[in-house]
């Protein structure tokens, strides 16, 4: 477990001086890249990639190969845990994740426990140390899970939702049951990624992909307090090196102050909010990643450019900023557009961190 | 032109004293109701029953006769507006509003021109003035149109999108030609509005549904500059009463400062964002408009009732708040808890404007 020869991604997250601002792109393993459809053929459906730690390997490094990116992350999904469960974790093309077996009975919400990340999360567990191996010194590996809340609205409305009708009538009339969902939730994501730290994590992220559907006093009471305990309970020291923790609320830029509050070291936000505000808002308390729309990468290069400037500008000098984009990678973004944005981070930021 | 027997609603948009707070539901005349779907069978497609005064007029009461609200709106579409530019709106089942014929090439774009609301539009004035008639003197009447920046997403995607890759991808690469479109847009529906209001139309409202997608930049940019020209355009007296007029960027929670600032006399919140913490952010300048989740309504009437009384505590004593969803009601609620909701609304206010 040494430190990695680029470790610019860790300092940053910790606020400590860097050369210039690290970068990685959420989703950056994905259909967007051919290397990567093509592995994913050679694999079969989305989750026997992920359970492959061999090929899960080799399409975490694809993006690194052809990128000067400052981080890998882990190839897996935020629902692995829920599958975990036993819920049934299945992909249908162009409507995302679906579980066979939804929590439908409260007999369901009441049998639910966590499950064994030694055992049957095991693949995740061998694929972590298995990328880390693969990469040897040369970038950090991160790891993450969806947030209790997020799988909740998964496990509970069965697949994506517009509205969130059956968590959120759930939310209102039952909500010692949503409650106990999030609780199993809680205690299974901690230790989810906690296993994950002990096999080589070295940053780990909690996806919140749903919490911005909620009211602001429901996001706090269902969403939030529970991230908060996930990142009360984890391990933040390993092998000598501290591990910082990224919380990402979709959504969530009216609430920064509180999601700074949690005990994280650093905030993930969406590309609706101004950087530069949020800097100023949270103060010295977090470091801040994002947040470029990924729309922005169909663009020409040399707009793509002026629009990763102008983030770097709005944050301003001084270390404490991951570039990233505001939400994964879009599967039709063209390739090279992303060697364009990564340049333009890595020299524009360079001329920043000299001020 | 009289003044309406109840017109608490005309009245909380202006800041003035009221008895209770006036309360309303986006798409209060929609598939919900029974009633509603009978009528649209009656008339054929959505735009068939847009299209026809006498009908139109039917399903804009259907609701108050329901229901003790204190407005009615104007049963038509946020998009009558590009339709009448000759795109040619259409909706399928499950897949919201389409154009025949999106904006797809340079020429069509510099042959855009405005509509005379008098000719391609004379149905929504015909519809305006009958739903006067059959008001009587009752509750004011809300004329509508969407935003500058909504409309060139349905012009330029074709329909409702994800990501919306293809108008931001001209608002990066093209931005001379979006701010073109948006140009026309913004005269139209001034104009448009205009015409509402000398046909009767009590009060106007802006729905930005998709502004909330943007960067904060590009939507101070390519949404708000474009909502702030109308309202610079808009007849603000008529018949001797001030038209108030109402503007809602669902999403837009981060940027109340900004909306407050352009000029409109209130500002619609959808759920995500504490109203008693807007109320504060936007002082004095204007009044709040919202802000249920449309899906609390899915909950128990005693819990719907709880819900309501938490939103008017957070707003407080005082006027300038007219309560709504966040969002238009779900087709899917169960009609008897807008009664309760209603109700709720009435009676808490009431206790709450004797402070």
């Amino acid at each position: 477990m040494n430190k990695p020869k680029n470790d610019t991604f860790l300092r940053a997250l910790l606020r400590q001086p860097t050369e210039h601002t690290p970068v990685w792109l959420m989703r950056q393993a994905g259909r967007y890249l051919p290397e990567y459809c093509e592995t994913r053929r050679r694999a079969g459906s989305f989750m026997d990639l992920c359970r492959n730690p061999q090929l899960a390997t080799e399409v975490t490094l694809q993006p690194l190969a052809r990128y000067d990116l400052d981080a890998a992350i882990l190839f897996s999904d935020i629902l692995t845990v829920p599958d975990a469960m036993g819920l049934g974790l299945y992909f249908v093309e162009g409507e995302g994740p679906k579980f066979e077996r939804p929590l439908r009975e409260e007999w369901e919400i009441r049998n639910l426990s966590a499950p064994d990340p030694g055992v049957e999360l095991r693949y995740v567990m061998d694929a972590v140390a298995e990328i880390r191996r693969a990469l040897g010194n040369s970038v950090p590996l991160i790891g993450f899970s969806g947030s209790p809340f997020t799988l909740a609205c998964y496990m509970i409305e069965g697949g994506a939702s517009d509205d969130f009708r059956t968590i959120k009538a759930m939310l209102y009339d039952r909500p010692d049951l949503l409650h106990h969902v999030l609780e199993v939730n809680a205690g299974a994501v901690t230790a989810y990624l906690n296993a994950q730290i002990e096999s080589g994590a070295q940053a780990v992220m909690i996806f919140d992909t749903w919490g911005g559907a909620l009211s602001h006093r429901a996001y706090r009471e269902f969403s939030l307090a529970y991230m908060e305990r996930i990142v009360d309970g984890l391990v933040r020291e390993h092998g000598g090196a501290r591990i910082p923790c990224i919380v990402f609320t979709k959504g969530g830029g009216q609430w920064l102050e509180e999601i700074a509050a949690i005990g994280c070291d650093a905030v993930g936000l969406d590309w609706t909010t101004d950087i530069g505000a949020a800097r100023k808002r949270v103060g010295d308390k977090v470091a801040l990643q994002g947040n470029l729309d990924p729309v922005a990468l169909f663009a020409q290069p040399e707009k793509i450019a002026q629009e990763a400037c102008a983030i770097l500008d709005a944050y301003g000098p001084g270390s404490g900023h991951v570039f990233n984009l505001g939400h994964g990678i879009s599967q039709f973004t063209p390739p090279e557009h992303v060697t364009a944005l990564v340049n333009a981070v890595h020299e524009h930021s360079r001329k920043l961190h000299q001020i």
